[in-house]
């Protein structure tokens, strides 16, 4: 009955928050000297999201919104020293190897077998191609979208552009916000898996009435579709 | 026998090159104490073309590159006021309005008319996506391509994906290397529309072997369709 499995990418295939949370305790220690690690954090969340809008999703926005940030929490102390730093962890990020999470490879060769695998992914285009490249998936991927925003409109958009029937359409991802809720609305069914971490930004509050199943392990994705989707 | 034209966005259908040449010479006005204009400018140059390769092409990596342009020049002395300042110009890039260029509207109108016509652009697909929901052009397009990088690859998979015959596709375009020679290379057919500034990156030395019709406005287009391209 499942036709189509979709991936998210950062943190479902490959780890990407914890490459982010690395950065930000560089970030920390940078300025631990003008602000308590608390206040650090919350100044860099309200910049980023404050910057969202402007700048979508990924690491050269997150990078400026440091600096911003470390130029804010500093009333124009931070020397031009960190904040080259602050540009080379950027650049740091960027080189990051894509490290794939336990169990996906033989999970996304599974679904390339008897169904299509597809990667359905948010952020910078030119870094998502690059690490989708460096993952060493790509050949298994019968189609790989690469979104500004995943919103039900985005999810209905790329089920209509690739002729996929909703009904035995699977996303797969480890954000209820981005990759569960959205999918369900635009009919689709939807598996979550968490991450160790996640991004302030993409936390939302359970809503009781949407049921989903969740999995804590990539490899147990095999048996529950076998089984049968809840 | 043009069945689709296929249309570049900078500097083709919006201004963009003078709104990165205005930030430019503010760039330029923060640094005048510390090196004249021409070492400013080439330092700027080198430092994005050594960060393309992380950043890809846009504005969020401009501004970057500014910044750490800024540091090594000044050899860190640039204070965290001026970075600030560089910030908010690029911000202002990505909120400038998009200024379609004389005759585009009708153009694309005309293209839409009788034959389908899509949009092929480079850069940052969340500010590339803004941009065109800006432009109001959207309603009028067959597809939109937003790309990382523009060769002959690229333009044989969207030719694939979008079932398109290399014979019957035009793109129109102002760079000879983005829009002109990698089309040419993959069968299609291409017309240049030199911009006023064209960016140094974009610099091909011409190729007496390619030989492809350039008009000076894009209101010619139509009488050059209709009279049968070269």
């Amino acid at each position: 009955m499942v036709d189509v499995i979709a991936f998210d990418g950062d943190d479902t295939l490959w780890h990407n928050e914890t490459v982010f949370s690395l950065t930000q305790e560089k970030f920390r220690d940078l300025l631990c000297a003008y602000a308590p690690q608390a206040e650090i954090d919350a100044a860099l969340l309200a910049t980023e999201t404050r910057n969202l809008r402007l700048f979508g999703y990924g690491i050269k926005g997150f990078t400026l919104s440091m600096i911003e940030s470390a130029i804010e929490l500093t009333r124009g102390r931070v020397s031009a020293t960190d904040i080259h730093t602050m540009i080379e962890a950027g650049k740091d990020m960027l080189e990051h190897p894509v490290e794939l999470l336990d169990g996906v490879r033989e999970t996304v060769e599974w679904a390339a077998r008897d169904r299509r695998a597809m990667v359905i992914t948010k952020g910078d285009l030119f870094d998502q191609e690059s690490k989708l490249a460096r993952s060493g998936l790509a050949d298994l991927l019968w189609k790989v979208e690469i979104v500004s925003e995943k919103d039900p409109d985005t999810y209905r958009r790329i089920l209509e552009i690739h002729e996929i029937d909703p009904g035995g359409f699977l996303m797969v991802g480890n954000s209820v916000k981005s990759d569960i809720l959205p999918v369900l609305e635009a009919g689709g069914r939807a598996v979550h898996i968490p991450y160790e971490i996640t991004w302030a930004h993409e936390h939302v509050e359970p809503d009781p009435a949407a049921t989903f199943p969740t999995l804590e392990h990539i490899r147990q994705l095999p048996e529950l579709v076998k089984d049968g989707l809840p």
